[in-house]
């Protein structure tokens, strides 16, 4: 079977395994205050030009997305966020369980526009009886997007003049950020995601590495005690050395945004290969994550040999389906399912 | 520096690093339903003699209980624990953050008895009005606990029944459970733990893996939808085979016994230098964890060269510290530390 | 000021508190278990036809929602709900709060369909990874809804086929059960009521009660423990006999019933009153909420004078607002209503 | 049966109904901005001599503690109290229920001493790792305490300096306030309370009201949308001017303090006869709790003819016992319990 289903099919580079195996025996202390975190945090500062923030190293995305909303919302407030977010409909409720509404946006492409924030804050300050509501106490975005779109400097802008106007702090959830800053249609850089928003996070388990989160924060109000947030939410591992090495691996000298590209680079081969036989797309994705509409027919076929994530039905006869590329997508399979497909047809 | 103070200042066992390597390229599905996975769930089950147990891979301790009290309880429940209990004093509060009150019982050596369960069950029970109490709901407790200490069989089948009789749940923390399965006056088997508890689970993160804890449910009616609670949770790991592949090498040969039993001699090692010297201890721990009682002029000289955790101060020239051996300890530290304490004296 | 914007401007039917004065010297125990209560609980099973019922008085609505629902759920499940529903906007995340995400469904009259909760279930039973969302664990809709419409009798029991099919049991909130009863266009009785859910209340607050909401339980696995959650959700009232008094009052002879059908008489009045000039309405209510459309400019004038709850903008000179009326409703007041109204045009 | 379980066996001050059967009819908006509840308001501002305070009227007392302490704490922090606190012993969880550990002080009377307060903040703050543990937020007090001890002035003062110094703000449960205020060893006014807390709340419920407590907040930093809070957490009734009336007639001339000091006579007719005949107390309670010890024999007759609650068994042939006195006790009750003991002994 050759996996498409998703951006963590593999293990690691290489480049992390041997860094673990060469630094096995070292010995530090636990919960990531070690040496390797501290050089992880160093480069990842000045990749993003921030030298005031805090870095903190999770493991996984919900753990991430639950930690820092959690950390940063008064009991009564909710989490602004896309109806299609990863926090309101892929986290089995985890926001919700730290007893916070998710305040939803109707989204076609997965982002949300800042005009549509400030109506929402808008509609709930002009309510004769705010207090009967959930108050909007952030905005929560993802880059990419869960449909593999983008926000442009000036969208992201936007929205940043907004969230500050309105007192709303804004989250980036990176999950696949790389994908993101290198897409080709990107204008976007780290440090201006940095500039921008309040906190964001750096996702590593999609891109390279064995599993990790790095959390910058850079609004000052924001990072105090986060700590605490992480070791109660069950984030704080006890080799936090684990995510240290590999973020310094990813972050010493680019190999996080060299690997991002190859996914980006085996996204648009697949895209292309399918846009030359004449199919359509879901969604207008610059990513790693393809969403083609596809004969049922010739997608039954396909499930024989490559795993896909099957998205919505279009039609009686067509459905949208998901493949995702990777850092570690090998050319020869994206070449070989852009044949089959056209065999199949 | 040398360290002593806890027991995971190493990475892994290098048959896990040298095994993750050698799969680094294999595709597999997300979450934790991959072949690796799947091996070492049956390894799991065949070592607990459980064959009809269900077997969960999440990553941290504090993440663990979290997943696994808050999926028992209802909302008016709590838990019952040794006052010294992991969950009531180094979670950061997150048994209560979902919810649940822990119920403390004293305790001077970490452990609880029968005995306290059922007095403390009956007392909510014959109370006027229980309903303005929290009511027990399960049982926690550790094994070892975080003296070193370990119960007996007989301790064990007594707990068991009391819950039983009860309808308390029986949760056993076994974050370093291996230290606890080889030590000298151990009488209790894994198949004895998976016969006498309800749910249970093996660490791995202080027992030779990079991270990674196995949940063991051996009540049925514990199983229902425990994935969500996982997911919910942020234990979840996208690339679940990280998880598989560790506890898949831990269990296939013995491995997880062979290097508990390392640092159980390496313990006895310290033990038997320092009692000889006429060291008394805190707590008669016959595991990994010893906490010697020594004096703070020592205590202050071997902290240039050595690390350890602080416990209590025991008179105002004497401390009870911690010192952790593992897996990875080295002989000639444990001998150098004897050394220089002798040295010292 | 006359006062339409909500069914609570005014005190209690002043039976109850003649009452309130006759009982105020017996001494009494306290939180629910006195003889009032207990008199009340009787009244109560017999008007539903349901004497294996157990019957719990709480104070208001958001709390009873609260208590209720979170007493049912496990944690990763969410309630089903119309978009629409008291619970999904008019209770500051209540539900959210105790962890529970509501999981809603499109509504343009405030009733949801039997089909949409199947429809809802089936989609996240075939889902692929069903772990990642919320699990539908119970259904709440409320009669009448929120726009003053009502379940018709076969609209109920189809719903309540579809939830006992799924294994979802079925809240009814019945804040204002009264007037629904007895609008004009009702086949609903108290006893179907009871028959064809889990769990519904019967609302005091805004029929007749200084305050207050009788829980009725009809599902025996739902009723265990329940006063736990009372109690800690705060609404277990010393002295409950306040309670106990107010529903005894109300359903020994029919009081309830009695009262509810002069607010139905006078929002009867008031919709023909602006029928006849010519106005339509928002929503199709046979209940005690009226929702008129009017010019603003009438709304405007008549602010001097009245009070409503401002609803939507319907276009540039028109918007819905809502009239509610109750059981102490002066008939006068409506018809000055109404001829200041007509004046107006 | 003659009852002394508790505070509140009665219904409410007879001028609270009056005053309820006049402004029936009156009508007026809901949830607590009408003209009695900014009458009471003022009143109560007056009576504590603090004119910049938030004034806000739930319903019940474990409702107040859930809401004023939930909307304190970020959710790593705790609250601090006695370990016989009520909010440690007798909400069933509630406090829990809303993410947040209690961190209990040992005490032998009720209070808490500001060394204890300071030590356990030093302890938190000392630690090595304190982000393992749940933080100190802020502390909980009740005057008078579970056992009827009340704080003198200079405890106060202790305890406020010390909470102000570590930056945790100081809520006093008022429960029973008036019975604390008026006893005759009491040495702190309604104005010092108000001083040296941020928040606290004077207890209707147990003195004269059918229901209600008024939230009395001092600090500006914790009055920001407490009114979101109350809504939240099921506290924001319907029918506000319920409580607001009654606040009204018990602060607008003296009530509240007036019957308070009968509650304390009727005390102290009845502790001077229990002393007489040679019975010793539980507790050294000046206020409207007595704990005598007594023989079971005796507790055994009395308890045909009056309620009581028992405390704790002393020896094998004798128990402690809570009576209460209120309001609303009648002299002849308190002398026949006295006479009826001294014809059992």
């Amino acid at each position: 079977m050759i996996r498409f289903e998703c951006d963590y099919t593999e293990g690691a580079h290489e480049r992390i395994l041997k860094r673990l195996l060469e630094t096995n025996d070292e010995q530090t202390p636990g919960y990531g205050v070690d040496d390797h975190c501290e050089k992880a945090r160093a480069y990842i500062k000045e990749a993003c030009d921030s030298p005031n923030a805090d870095v903190h190293f999770l493991v996984g995305g919900t753990q991430t997305n639950t930690t820092v909303i959690s950390s940063i919302l008064r009991p009564h407030q909710g989490v602004v966020a896309a109806v299609s977010g990863h926090v309101a409909v892929h986290e089995t409720g985890a926001i919700e369980a730290t007893g916070h509404k998710i305040l939803t946006l109707p989204s076609g492409d997965g982002k949300i526009r800042a005009e549509q924030v400030q109506d929402l804050y808008d509609a709930h300050w002009n309510d004769a009886a705010p207090e009967h509501s959930v108050q909007p106490g952030m905005v929560y975005i993802s880059q990419p997007t869960e449909n593999g779109t983008i926000y442009s400097k000036s969208e992201l802008e936007a929205l940043s003049r907004v969230c500050r106007e309105c007192g709303l702090p804004l989250f980036i959830d990176g999950a696949r950020l790389g994908y993101g800053l290198v897409a080709e249609d990107s204008d976007v850089s780290l440090a201006d995601i940095a500039k921008l928003c309040d906190v964001f996070y750096i996702g590593g388990t999609k891109i390279g590495a064995l599993m990790g989160e790095a959390v910058v924060i850079l609004n000052g109000t924001l990072k105090k005690d986060f700590r605490y947030m992480i070791k109660q939410k069950g984030g704080l591992l006890a080799k936090g050395r684990m995510l240290g090495i590999q973020f310094e691996t990813l972050f010493e000298d680019g190999l996080y945004v060299e690997i991002s590209k190859h996914a980006i680079d085996m996204a648009m081969l697949l895209q292309n290969g399918l846009s030359e036989q004449g199919f359509s797309f879901q969604y207008r994705s610059t990513t790693n994550q393809q969403f083609p509409i596809l004969p049922d027919r010739i997608l039954k076929a396909l499930s024989e040999k490559y795993t896909y994530s099957f998205w919505e039905k279009v039609d009686d006869a067509h459905s949208a389906v998901r493949f995702c590329t990777s850092w570690a997508t090998k050319k020869e399979n994206v070449e070989l399912l852009i044949q089959d497909i056209k065999a199949l047809r």
